[in-house]
């Protein structure tokens, strides 16, 4: 770590001449016009009394001086000549001995003795790889190689970590593999490098820090005991609560285990969404902005709207049904739902991504139901294989037990009933008494889960035909279930113990959807209730069913993190609106 | 037309049993669940009324009385048994002489005195087909053929419009091609016709109507004078206002010119998203709910949010931006953006979709530019080549032009000043004085459009290097621009010559940002801006640069549509948040 810190020369002079290169504007102010100006100034001074202080000592002409500093842009618009520019993972035994340019983040450095820098550079996620600075003794180079002066190697030395640099370099076989790189077969052994980008002598949480489990996820700020043990880590760097992470935004982001949850985010969305246009779903956009709160009641955000009041959608159940009646045989949208639940808890955020599908069935709801199974494992699968290298990283920092996955063909439906049945019969002594007609609670689905871990071996199973109480009025009643035990043609599936979707058919009929309406107690001339009967009149509406999918717990507890707030690029809670 | 409507049996006895089955629920007042009884007997009666009507007049027995009807659950399981289940866009050869199944909506029916009717079945977008059903002479079949009577000759002919159907046929050469039905060389000769979802008797907005080129798109309720003319067309079927589009919304959606405008634009969407991920470009979602209306003032929508204030996001610029500090060299997000805009035009909408990228720059801006011209010729060439079918469909409602592209590697960018130049030189009268120092009007972009489409044959193209007055904080300026007329590397493209995206490199030295917030009158320290200018000081962030798509716009401009709200799937406009 580059504690001794002779920072960088910052590219300041730029900064002024830009910031005088925009000369008057005639709505500015001239006061900030004025202020602008010294600002800039005192950067470019700050920054000429660093670079004189940086060679002041050294009076004699440095043979390296023009290998190393701070990027200008005029050196980086010809940089590199003449050498290729790789990417760290590309890097293969056919760039041995060649010259190369990447460029990288800076991520660690270590003097040996005077001599001789360590680096590493990192390139993305956690691509990294050693680098390696010598000065070249007597500042005599060999055969036309460059010379690398003892300044040069301390200047390097000395740049601060997570400043983002240009490097030219050799690649070369290290004496043993780098094991705290993962590019471990190759080293660089640098003759350029230059700061695009300085970071500042302090970061606000080390790329070590960020890589660790996150301590605490509650959104109160730690008590200043805490924050003291928050400190102390049993060995290793510290690590650090949530509410650190997110006010040090960017090296939360960097971390390599971010990073890779960020790829495997990426990929399940890709995964989920290929699959589905592969089996003719088309995509559409459900509004956020609508006119009633028609889904739910309490749980809505409302806003002015001009001269009335707009909602924001708690999810995209009607539109998706309006795009069927509209002449969609198949349909997904992807987009953000909101829920405007006080609920400070790990499984909760007021936005978060919904994977949403909806289809007309041609005999049987468990189409839809095979259709979401087949969804959900082609996703599973899928990141099991193209992100397997991202599993183990989150592991390293987040253990979590393999994940259990039926065989094809051989996917776990259980009726609610069944479910129910086997809680009761064995499962912990609190549920002995769960009944068939009311919902399941988290703590029952977490016992269900583990039940069925043990006894099926999967952590992936469906629970069916829901009792008609536990599912909002859009969803179809199974109309051969018995008349006072009704249940839906309505499903939940759990991964880990945890539900990741809800889906079901859907009421077709206007006037039976009409009479179940006002069976829940909504009264169907409502606003938004009355459009939405409405346009299941306007013309003949097929039988459809669909789904919902959370991505931010997909990918939460596939992995078995700690916290949803993890799996979110930006987590929205009650008390956070920030980064 | 089945204006002489004797309408088939609603399927109303099973909503009646389902509401039935749905039984005591605790929650459920008993006051609702006596009336939603009430209501689904009274469903019930009336199609039992309906049903005997229709057979009263003729007592004796049909012999083809179970080759039609309204479809019950029982026989929807069991349906079709034996033959294929076919959809209508891969009906070829091979099916000739065959029985085939297909589930569709009976668009059209023609009744051809007693003894045949004509009907025409859509399936999806403008995918139809004629059928014919035809009265079996003497009620004798041939071969264990079907009887098909008079009686269901009858009753198919006066299915209403809409209504969805399941159909088994055999497929046959028609006489002569059928030109009012893309599947013009087959068609189906009926044995079985069941109606799943009835529609009413008379529709809101016929299809034809709703197929014709909206008339008017203000957001004020048509003058009576006005409504009188809407119905009065040229020939043909009568047109219909956006409004009366908006009330219908099954309608309007399922009309194929809708279908078609969708369709571009999920393939617009999905050119997009391929092209990126296969150069690099990793998928993320900004937030919508932010603390701070940092990059705007009024034009931002807020809302009670716990015990704070939330504002819904203009466009993801800062959190793409976050993204690169965060160690992401190349990103893009696909999502809803909001502007509290009381704008009531054919351009604007209150929430639109956002096609945004964002990249690190390595030696120059261009990169930026280059890949964005990429993108968006990729996706220009994309839907030529894989929506032909369905532009030509657009184009036969809202004629265009064909566009013109530029050859690749031909492509055009204009400076900001030539631009200014062209317009003074070539232009209109009124722009002979316009100033390479003040952003352009919509009209001047218009002429500009105009007079590059004649000068060089092209409907596409980039202005670069916009003044410094015309673009937001955030925006680079152009180091080597003259100090008294600074530009940025900012940069336009037009389609037509309207606006589609807006791009260029960003500030990414926090210093540089912060004098250059200054200028532009804005305090640094203000909410929002702060934790914007401190994700630059977090760490060294790399040069980037990016830019977004309006998505429904591109759609629109692209089909020289007369309104963005036909692209939209739903549109928000200042008046109006239905459907």
């Amino acid at each position: 770590m580059a504690e001794e810190s002779n920072p960088p020369v910052p590219p300041a002079g730029d900064n002024a001449a830009a910031a005088e290169a925009a000369g008057p504007s005639k709505k500015a102010a001239k006061k900030a016009e004025a202020k602008a100006k010294k600002e800039a100034l005192k950067a470019q001074r700050a920054a000429e009394r660093i670079a004189v202080a940086a060679t002041s000592n050294e009076p004699e002409e440095d043979p390296a001086k023009d290998f190393y500093g701070a990027a200008t842009p005029a050196l980086l618009a010809s940089f590199p000549a003449g050498a290729e520019y790789v990417h760290l993972k590309d890097i293969n035994e056919s760039h041995l001995g060649k010259t190369v340019v990447i460029r990288a983040w800076l991520q660690n450095t270590r003097m040996q003795g005077a001599k001789m820098a360590f680096v590493e550079l990192r390139e993305e996620g956690n691509w990294a790889i050693q680098g390696i600075v010598s000065a070249t003794a007597d500042n005599k180079a060999e055969d036309g190689k460059p010379v690398i002066s003892k300044r040069m190697v301390k200047w390097v030395g000395a740049v601060n970590p997570e400043s983002f640099v240009t490097v030219e370099a050799t690649v070369e076989k290290p004496f043993a593999p780098v094991k705290s790189c993962r590019v471990s077969d190759f080293e660089l052994h640098i003759t350029k490098l230059y700061v695009i980008a300085a970071a500042p002598a302090t970061l606000g949480m080390t790329l070590a820090a960020a890589n660790r489990a996150v301590t605490n996820f509650s959104d109160e700020e730690a008590k200043p005991e805490e924050a003291a043990q928050e400190k102390e880590a049993e060995g290793g760097p510290p690590a650090a609560s949530m509410l650190t992470h997110l006010d040090n935004i960017v090296m939360h982001k960097r971390s390599p285990v971010q990073q890779a949850i960020a790829d495997i985010r990426v990929e399940v969305k890709h995964l989920f969404r290929s699959y589905l246009r592969e089996h003719g779903f088309k995509e559409f956009e459900p509004p956020c902005l609508i006119g009633a709160a028609s889904e739910g009641g309490a749980n809505v955000f409302s806003m002015p709207y001009f001269n009335q009041k707009a909602y924001l959608a708690q999810s995209p159940q009607f539109y998706k049904q309006f795009e069927i009646a509209g002449g969609r045989k198949r349909v997904f949208s992807i987009g953000p739902v909101f829920r405007a639940e006080n609920s400070n808890t790990p499984r909760h955020m007021t936005e978060f991504t919904g994977l949403d599908m909806e289809m007309e069935i041609q005999k049987d709801y468990h189409e839809v139901l095979s259709m979401l199974e087949g969804v959900l494992l082609h996703i599973f699968r899928g990141i099991e294989k193209n992100c397997a290298a991202e599993i183990e990283l989150v592991r390293s920092v987040y253990p979590s037990p393999e994940i259990l996955l039926p065989e094809p063909g051989k996917e776990l439906r259980l009726t609610f009933a069944e479910a129910q049945k086997l809680l009761r019969e064995e499962g912990p002594e609190e549920f002995r008494n769960v009944r068939d007609d009311e919902d399941m609670s988290t703590p029952q689905e977490k016992a269900l889960g583990a039940l069925v871990r043990e006894k099926y071996k999967t952590d992936f199973f469906a629970v069916d035909k829901f009792p008609e109480a536990a599912r909002p009025f859009y969803a179809k009643v199974d109309p051969a279930s018995k008349p006072n035990e009704p249940v839906t043609n309505a499903f939940d599936m759990f991964l880990r113990g945890q539900e990741i979707l809800s889906g079901g058919e859907r009421i077709a009929d206007p006037d039976e959807l009409e009479a179940r309406i006002r069976f829940k107690g909504v009264d169907p001339k409502s606003a938004g209730i009355k459009e939405y009967i409405q346009v299941f009149r306007e013309a003949g509406v097929p039988p459809h069913g669909g789904g919902g999918i959370g991505l931010d717990r997909v990918v939460a507890w596939y992995l078995a993190l700690p916290s949803v707030h993890l799996a979110a690029y930006y987590p929205r809670t009650p008390k956070r609106l920030l980064p």
